[in-house]
């Protein structure tokens, strides 16, 4: 694989940042990479483990002189990193960012770079439940899509190679503009976690049902919720946070067709339920028909481990 | 392992009684393992692949003559199934079944099955989103629970030879009475399975979110939603029809929590919505300790099944 970049900084050091590092390193997408993490801890498990070729105590030290610099911070601290290292940025410098929602990084960010620099936000659709420095691993975008938002830069040669970095780490890429992402991730991820966390957290209240049978018998549907609420606390809040119009249009449809569904149980409209669970297993096929789950029965999970 | 049935009659030949039948040969728990399924094209296919020693075309003749008799129909049909066998029972037989809630089995069940004859209603928390005789598989019940409900009961030999047969077959035992186990399954199964198939739904509603993205993105998050929206339509409706109260007053709950963290995203408290997702997040803990599911990322999931 050829070298895309000469020098790759990586702000943050989470889930995200290090499965870069890994994939960026497999594949020899780097002259160098280097990174930076806010807390101290973090930055001494990165050195230790040799995630990246250096990893710098200041966001500014670590941007100065890399032709692409990567925002993997929580989205609520997007705009005081963008403040911190602006100062360093040469004119040519791509700026790019990994967070969920895309509009309110564009609005926190781009206003604080100085002419010349390239900011071309984009998402990839990866993760795990884990988060930290020591959670990542070269494979999370393989076969993933990555979502490239170039709203604000019309140099196509610019786009084309974070494009062309986010192949070679393994993603499929689609290109579009800032609010239609927000859309569309409200529906396929931020509605979805947020009922996966509201779902957990009522089962966690019931005094009735203890917490020890909510968890004995957890493997009756109620697990499959607790994956995606075990996700970054303070990442998610930022989300929701930055995502409010598209997150809480997509709940008032959730919540309408929820009570729909309600009726039916309470007036015993079982041609009704049974017509709705039919139309939604045949999603389940597409998605496993596009190569975005297993068909492997509970998602493969693995038998003796779950013993 | 020691034979603990002479003849075991498997009524409806799903996931769940295919995997019974596999499990009940693996360790050699039946002298005979006999079968029905109501539809022709069933019964071939579980003679084809030789699921039982015998399948019958009626109920009436699998459970003639067996000492246990498990009935493994959608809660709906269970009903027509007890009458259909009743007068083929004698004294001392075993009457089981496996259906998601017992208070509504137990009414459909108990009254037309004759004196002398023991109810022990029964269910595996076990499953997976496929359907069907050849989707059972012998481990299915390995280390999952299988709760035992000894209401009409009140012979505990007979009790704990059921109970010996899920040992056997890989489980772990519990038992609870009707109630409480409606109220459990509510929480821990009814209540997540309507809330996975609302959201698959919603999102197959969008429009402007074509199907294609949905599809595309989902590994954000809303894929973990679609396999127990895969489950069997008949089954599931059948549970939300006879677990009525207890599932609409889980759904109160929900709706309830749900609204709090609405109006929290809406005020953009987000030192709410980060409590919130903390407390979630220890739950999942809690599961993978007590051995209910694996540690492992995106439950383990095969990267290369999943490119």
């Amino acid at each position: 694989m050829t070298q895309i970049y000469n020098r790759i900084a990586l702000i943050g050091l989470g889930l995200i940042a290090s499965s870069m590092a890994h994939a960026i390193k497999r594949a020899g997408l780097a002259g160098e990479v280097v990174g930076y993490a806010r807390s101290n801890e973090t930055r001494t498990i990165a050195r230790d483990m040799g995630l990246c070729d250096r990893i710098y105590d200041t966001a500014a030290e670590a941007a100065e002189g890399s032709d692409l610099v990567v925002l993997c911070v929580p989205v609520g601290a997007m705009e005081s990193v963008a403040i911190e290292i602006a100062p360093v940025l040469k004119a040519g410098t791509t700026v790019s960012d990994v967070g969920s929602v895309k509009r309110a990084v564009i609005d926190a960010v781009a206003p604080h770079l100085p002419a010349g620099v390239h900011f071309v936000p984009a998402h990839p659709l990866a993760g795990t439940e884990h988060s930290g420095p020591t959670s990542g691993f070269a494979e999370l975008f393989d076969g993933r899509w990555c979502i490239v938002v170039p709203d604000l830069c019309d140099d196509e040669a610019v786009v084309k190679k974070l494009e062309d970095l986010w192949r070679a780490m393994g993603s499929n890429v689609d290109t579009m503009d800032a609010d239609h992402h927000d859309l569309v991730l409200a529906v396929t991820s931020h509605t979805p976690h947020l009922i996966a966390y509201t779902m957990v957290g009522v089962a966690d209240d019931l005094g009735r049902v203890t917490d020890s049978e909510v968890i004995k018998y957890s493997a009756a549907g109620f697990r499959d919720f607790t994956r995606i609420a075990a996700s970054d606390p303070t990442m998610w809040r930022d989300v929701f946070l930055n995502n409010k119009d598209a997150t809480l249009e997509i709940l008032g449809r959730f919540t309408e067709e929820l009570f729909v569904l309600q009726r039916a149980i309470r007036e015993g409209n079982g041609a009704h339920l049974h017509d709705y669970f039919t139309r939604t297993r045949s999603i389940r096929r597409s998605i496993i028909e596009a190569g975005q789950d297993t068909a492997a029965p509970n998602f493969g999970r693995v038998q003796s481990d779950t013993k």
